[in-house]
């Protein structure tokens, strides 16, 4: 597939690595030298360029989670990949999902979550900071997957979810048991609710309050992704790594029969 | 969504946790007591039955990684949920891409692959033992995921794969070195190589193996989930946790242009 | 130097691990055949004997942690290898120290601790339990460490401990807030007070209560050992580990200028 | 016990955290204020100090890790704490023990070794390096260790040791297996070998060599100390952790009857 104007790529090299859109006629700068985009568009992806102080750099289509960690804006991000991954496998969303979240931030997990509900699912997300929505919104332009969000400027806490038998709600905000009767009755009967925080003091609030509501199945989980470095003679692990982002919880709604009364 | 005669269903209780079919007339039994399959059906899913025994026991729609975990065969399982998650996003797999993975095992990863390239996407599944193709196609087909699979049996290493311009390639095999040029051939020119070996002798192997191929970004990851007790008092990490299945590598295909000699 | 009768030795060979004492004329059984103690005695150390199957086992002195992992007897034993090592060097205790420790269990950390701190140090060991007190003196008897342990039959948290000025306590115990008072007077004014706690429910209350106490540098560490196969040809870690024993929380005891008022 | 003007101490506070020499009349700068010597001199250790600017700094006795990770110079630090603890309590290094090392680098491991075989113990640290020698001996008068220690300036690989009959040897070099022969020689027939690299492709060499050599018992260790921050409101893990220093291996010498021949 050739390389287009207009077209996001990934450049890799080097030292070398970032999202830019490709512009006839520029000059892209790194730290090993010009391109020129008049060299990539029309090429293969893929392709090798040298850029003007010889050094090689490989054009590549951006993966959406590049794109976000490159383009996303300085708003904390809050979920990383690592954790989307996990959620998303443990909450079973995919392809048709209905699935709410709140809050937003800058808008990294809604992106993510929008991506696997295609083409047919809905992501719907809840933010109370106006600039999160703003930010969100920017970047699921950028990745042209606003087509499967609505954005909501709206506390779930005090104002509750405007819909209903809702696959999965993910919470990542402070005080998630704020929200969590708002979130159940969002969830389908047997849903799944995804709460992601960072300390152990919240940890205890959030299972506390998720098993007084009827959850099962709660599970509590705690991702590390050990990077390493991949020079064929110095195979090692990192020596620093992102070691700890939150913490997710995650479990499932039920209900009681109407008529037999819990003694 | 009430539940239906043949649905599988997902029992969670005190000790329990089991798929099973739903039949009418049916007596499931459990380490709690029985359960009658005729209180579940036309219940809401989420519904709290009570045993025989006079336990509680809720009926979950169960995901697609509770169905292979419990009823995925024996088989031995190579790729776990939480390097499948890793896999998934690192290689930004989703609705609509083309994949191939060699070789498919009791179809675990396959499965989950097939879940997320949904509805228009497809999965390529090679392995050059039969018994294994016949065990995915089994999980495939308990899932109702066969249609978006294609199986063969075939050893890529000599044979090579049938496709080409796939988006990402999966090799969980003991050499996979030895498919490299077959995976490369297979792959779009851009396109995303995913290695999953258990050793540090075989990584060294596929790292010098990739990078010597022109693969670039090439990254290898170790995750680790560490899953936590969830009582309200005596919140801790399990004591023994599966801390080693494999180690990914991931990289991308270039190519170089075919007039510019690389000196 | 050479093995003598009534020694004890550490038998190592494939599958074969324990700890035995040498007897004269005795014949030992291994899952790999017989060995007689006769080969074994006036050899030096080191040595590789061969069993009646003609499998070979090396006779090596053995570490206090092998006596103590194989012959310790089958109470829990609690605070582990990783963590005795890494509570040692942060405590910064060596030959000479002071140590109180309560409870003692099976007499495992006060072993330990025995041994860093001679031949001019003292370990005092306290437990309520009368067979936790049998069992840990049985231990250090069999390693000849008692002299320096003094064991004492004794609640702490109510009854206090008898010692002042000591370089450092470590609480092993479920309650350990209750036993802070009397940690802290039994400590010098600027001694190491190590607490040892499974949950982090009790995470927070002793930091809680450490903090309120006037302790400062006040560390919290979670070890984790991962162990390696070591065949040259299959090098990768174990498949399980022990992930969870308990977290460390460290913190120094400080004194206030009896003039200086603290608005 | 009170402090005596000429004793190193160590600083901490809120964000105060260094180990510094008491001198009369001296003012000592801290980024919270300036605290003066003579306000220290004369007190008990643990007393907590007002800074010029009104905040309170605890004064203690540093620990040796303390002195040598805030003045041990800023020759790289090979050995951390967590591995030097992990490599004492494996090797049953301790009071008495007789032990080589080399290199010693800056002395961090070579001053922990010392601290332990106290009073009757020796270490012996090799080294090509003179800068190291020179270090390494500073940091070793400063923490008034150098009588338990003898620095030798030589290449273990083609010079050998010095020594007979140690306890234990361990090599942090880059090419371990170079120093394997000396290594062996020098310990005790069933002695403690401990090796330190910071890549698998060493690792393979090393397990590879040792097995060859006839050492029995061979494991190798990876240890990760997580860092949990103590707000008694916020209890989390540190965000970034120091999470690869190196590999651990341990094995243990054997030898063979001279008159009984190996198949």
């Amino acid at each position: 597939m050739p390389i287009r104007e207009g077209d996001y790529v990934l450049l890799v090299g080097d030292g070398v690595r970032s999202v830019i859109k490709v512009v006839k006629g520029s000059r892209i700068n790194t730290i090993r030298g010009i391109i020129n985009g008049d060299d990539i568009i029309g090429n293969e992806y893929g392709i090798i360029v040298r850029t003007s102080l010889g050094y090689e750099v490989a054009i590549l289509r951006p993966l959406i989670t590049d794109i976000l960690l490159e383009r996303g804006g300085r708003v904390t991000q809050v979920i990383y990949p690592k954790d989307a991954a996990q959620i998303i496998i443990s909450a079973g969303i995919g392809p048709g999902s209905k699935v709410a979240e709140a809050g937003v931030g800058s808008g990294f997990m809604t992106a993510v979550l929008a991506y696997y509900v295609r083409p047919d699912g809905k992501v719907y997300g809840y933010d109370k900071r106006e600039d999160s929505i703003r930010t969100a919104r920017r970047n699921l332009e950028l990745l042209g997957l606003n087509e499967w969000v609505e954005l909501r400027l709206r506390d779930v806490s005090t104002e509750g979810f405007l819909e209903k038998e809702l696959d999965a709600v993910i919470l990542d905000m402070g005080d998630p048991w704020n929200a969590l009767p708002s979130a159940t009755e969002a969830l389908r009967t047997d849903g799944i609710l995804v709460i992601y925080v960072p300390t152990v003091n919240q940890v205890i609030k959030v299972i506390t309050a998720m098993k007084g509501a009827g959850y099962v199945n709660v599970r509590m989980l705690d991702v590390t992704v050990r990077e390493w470095k991949t020079e064929p003679n110095e195979v090692r692990p990192h020596t620093w790594i992102n070691a700890h982002t939150g913490f997710l919880i995650i479990g499932r709604r039920t209900i009681r029969p109407a008529a037999q009364p819990t003694e």
